[in-house]
């Protein structure tokens, strides 16, 4: 299957490293690395965030818990899935993703399974976000959210979620993908 | 199907902006924004990328053209699609996207269609990024890659890709969600 000259790509040198930024919101590390072609890059920037986590998560009459949230980056408002940082070490990261999820909906309970790992960007960022399915959710208390969030919490259909996604109405490829892969995990 | 009280969430209105970096691979802006409940964030990052783009590639026999490349930021080799920056302002989105699958596999020609479109990161970043579908290429040249580049091109039925992305040899979340689209829209 491998149609290219040679072996696998090899992994690149750290040579020395030197942290911009070192503040709550921003770890910004530049790289001084060597390839394994023996060239140097000077400059190579790698932004360090701690593990992140999110959930596909279905109440027990089988629809999907999505919230809306708008994003600076881009400036705009999109469906999304329930998702959170990892960042209090003594909670696993499913404990974190169970309380971003109550936070954000109010829902909770089910059974909980890992679905999936991926990252943002594994060129320029250091972290991967761990995808929990949730089975049999329900509403369990209010929402609860910093007084820099404000999130809306829809229930959508199996038939409502393929139309959101197949009309562009969630751009981000850490929730898209996750659902895209539970739906076909799940086709009849 | 909307559950929550109130509103869909509003836009932040940015009261500043400073550029903290603008290097050739580094723009990063630090924003002081104003949010719909007039709350101040004084300090919110992004960063500005050109649109990127990448290709879901299928070859006249129906394989999947994939590559492998070191990522530095996980520090990991994992299978991707071909992929690249939108930055030459002469090109458009498409021809920046067959011109990165050329140079990453010396892939070429077949019908092109636009697939889909994701971001990263809505939070953090501002940039989109645009797949494509390319159906019946072929090898018409060989590689052309860049000092810094390293890759491995592998040709994938679709039950060795669906392996592949059942066992975590995909990572990137803007690559698996375009081939899981892709294999759920062809469901037989």
């Amino acid at each position: 299957m491998t149609v290219s000259a040679g072996n696998e790509p090899g992994s690149w040198n750290t040579l020395s490293s030197e942290y911009l930024y070192r503040r709550p919101w921003l770890t910004m590390r530049q790289d001084r690395v060597r390839l394994p072609n023996n060239r140097i890059i000077d400059e190579y920037y790698v932004w360090e965030f701690p593990p992140w986590c999110n959930v596909v998560a279905l109440t027990k009459t089988g629809e999907f818990v999505l919230i809306k949230q708008y994003r600076h980056g881009i400036g705009m408002v999109h469906y999304e899935i329930p998702a959170g940082v990892h960042d209090q070490p003594e909670e696993s990261l499913l404990e974190a993703a169970r309380r971003e999820l109550l936070e954000e909906t109010g829902f909770g309970g089910g059974r909980w399974s890992p679905l999936m790992k991926l990252s943002a960007n594994p060129a320029l960022q250091d972290n991967i976000s761990h995808t929990f399915l949730a089975e049999g959710v329900e509403k369990i208390g209010k929402q609860s959210l910093d007084a820099t969030e404000e999130i809306s919490v829809h229930l959508a259909t199996r038939e409502e979620l393929r139309t959101i996604l197949r009309k562009g109405g969630m751009i981000q490829a850490l929730h898209v993908a996750p659902l895209l892969k539970y739906l076909m995990d799940t086709e009849q």
